[in-house]
């Protein structure tokens, strides 16, 4: 029997700023990607995530980023890939120890923002956050962008790596995300996406704009998680998954 | 054969600030504490000193504070026993990453500044910290002010409890720091401060500014790190320890 | 013929977080109080806050706090009155460049959330503020909580100073806000707030929750800005006080 | 008779941290470059320095910088070139307003770190600064790096700006600053930096390290102010200047 994790970025306010409905959410993915502390989140809102994820039986990942809480973690800072490795490190014990509070586990990690796009297009970058995971803990998974460099570095390092695809972006024909400023790169249709998930996690393929078909082992379903729109179209894609005959569960 | 720690905050930079002297204090100390990145210390710093640490065969435990890099965590900021908890959890699992990805290993907590200071005063901010302690890792020890709020804390939590005394501060009746407004409350001359420390550590008392001896099981003695003077004298206490044949060793 | 202003908080996001409908607000309110930067507000959103209040005709003050960006600069904070004063010149100054940038210019200083509260408490914070706004510009006015230390000090200091109501917030006899914990803090019903605000303005009183009246010459009515709700509130209470014939109008 | 000023970087500590030794340069130098609190600095330091340099008779200058504590300035952040003028126009202010508070008042705005090295080659970041600067106050001079797109960006906005040159860098061919990682960066020897200071005031031109002269009007010489070794070198350089009859004077 087919089964798939659907994954959101979770757990994404600061203090009093809040960003998505952390509790609907939390009722609908099987994986959650708990933000550190240093791109969004903080203590308390992390342990709060952990909580709820582990009442509703929802696995956690560790999601690291940049340390530019005023920019979101989506400003391509120029650290060097050490500083990554201490980066990312850092904010994955600081997660574990919340997890360990909260009374669950970190499974894996998924970089976030700016760390995790240029994960995806530089080697040495996804290796430094690669290295950080296998010192601090080998037994993580990594969450990773399918077919970018996030992928290899994973596999290379011996992490359990498993590739996500995103249920609203749409792929250029290399397996890329089409640019946000360009045309087909959001899906805003809920049956639309939910049909194109389903041909994909069914048949092990990413879709491109082009209609080409690039193999792909799909284990996880990337839904956005910050607006309220976003939990419409989350529920909507794990309906239909359901509704295919296709079990959701944590990949980890 | 009498034995005794010899500890010392260390790691308190940020970014292109340095703050004392790491490296000859790693040559002096048995236990660092190392600052965890919200009152001081970053990523860098952190790997940097627990690296040294390993090399020098240092103990190293994590040194919490509040978040207040402005004020170095010696504000007393109102945070609630709960965020408490989840701030000291952030730190230390933050720490233990670092460690691990230096290839040393936490072993112990001591509380930091402010949020040590009130530690010592009110045992509900004690018992939070020994919670956070015990929840992320209750094979920690606690570092803690000898005769406070916080030992009691600490053995009521089932944590390994160690009491410390400060060389260079003098002690009122009770027990507690003289304040470092009044006379008497900084022991400034090298010979006064070793010949009272060897005293306090063979006998097991604390010896206050009167001459009264209060029994106290004192396993570590605290050496301020943050002053080329500081050196010095953590320096002239090690000899002098090393000279009336007591052996420094890191109590975990 | 009867005049008053309305203000309310704006600027209060960070980032990619937003705080209430500013667009919205800026359409209601004759006065905006912005956020400097430390406790929320950016110089993006500052700017942005500057430029419409301009558009619509809207007088802008600096509403500075405590850096405590976690806490939303409701943390009562330890500073000095010295520290104080340093910390509303930086982000008065701040606002007012950011002003002169959006083609507009500061008028007034509010002080926000724990720094605003402990200034109706306590003198010495109050004056350090009025110092504050008079090293800078004494040609600014100050929005003082009606009643409070800080009516006391800005007059003191020889600034122009107006009183303020809060247009949802209960009374007690001595003219301070209810406590939140406490019943008759919160007034939700529109038309009870509406005819409560009319009566205060028109009359020149506080009104207390025992129908007590205390003479205060009411410049300003605050309404809140920080939810979906704040603004039907805001709205309603404008409405109500132009049927009312009272012209709503800048103080400053 | 000829003069010239003499600046450094200023007012760099932040809270405990302390960086170079302020009260030294403030004896030396005739204009200082203050951090204005994103990069470096803080209310208490900014408003420490503007005073002492009162007392002095030291001109004072803003000196802002990317909001990157952490990385003192340094990263090349990729702000947009409206997101440099509020930042600017921001620090500006709240330099402004601290100078006021300390009875004194900014004279001039010198970029920092990585904005000010990327307006050196960047004409669209020089243009948004000096845009800033012109909204903000356009009475302010600029301190420009000498022969670099700062220069052409402040003169073509119509502010009064000065060029600067180093007294301890080498220069190319080109009039830019040697890389620090090549041969001939730093000129460490006192004698040698004094001569060519002189030599380039006295003939108005730029000594390239190959002996080339480049025509400039250098009314300012930047010396370093984080060290120790730094308050030697900027002494030196006064007293050479002295010696050979230049007088040393603030150009603002």
């Amino acid at each position: 029997m087919l089964s798939v994790d659907l994954n959101s970025d979770l757990g994404e306010g600061f203090g009093a700023y809040s960003c998505g409905d952390d509790e609907a959410m939390l009722g609908i993915v099987t994986s959650a990607n708990v933000a550190c502390g240093l791109h969004a989140g903080d203590p308390e809102i992390m342990a709060k995530a952990f909580t709820v994820a582990r009442e509703r039986g929802v696995a956690i990942g560790a999601h690291p980023g940049f340390p530019d809480l005023w920019g979101f973690g989506r400003r391509r800072i120029p650290f060097s890939t050490g500083e990554i490795e201490r980066l990312v490190a850092y904010q994955l014990g600081a997660a574990q120890a919340l997890a360990a509070y909260a009374g669950h586990r970190i499974s894996y990690v998924k970089p976030h923002g700016a760390l995790g796009n240029i994960a995806c297009e530089e080697r040495p970058v996804a290796d430094a956050i690669a290295r950080a995971v296998k010192a601090v803990d080998p037994s993580l998974a990594l969450l990773a962008t399918a077919l970018t460099a996030q992928v290899a570095a994973g596999e290379a390092a011996g992490l359990t790596t498993y590739q996500e695809i995103f249920a609203d972006r749409g792929y250029t024909d290399e397996g890329l995300l089409i640019a946000r400023s360009k045309p087909g790169a959001m899906i805003t249709d809920h049956e639309e996406a939910a049909a194109r998930v389903i041909e994909m996690v069914t048949e092990g393929v990413i879709v491109t704009a082009t209609g080409k078909r690039l193999p792909t082992p799909v284990r996880s379903i990337c839904v956005h998680g910050d607006s309220s729109h976003a939990v419409t179209m989350a529920r909507h894609v794990r309906k239909a998954l359901e509704r295919a005959g296709i079990t959701l569960a944590a990949f980890a």
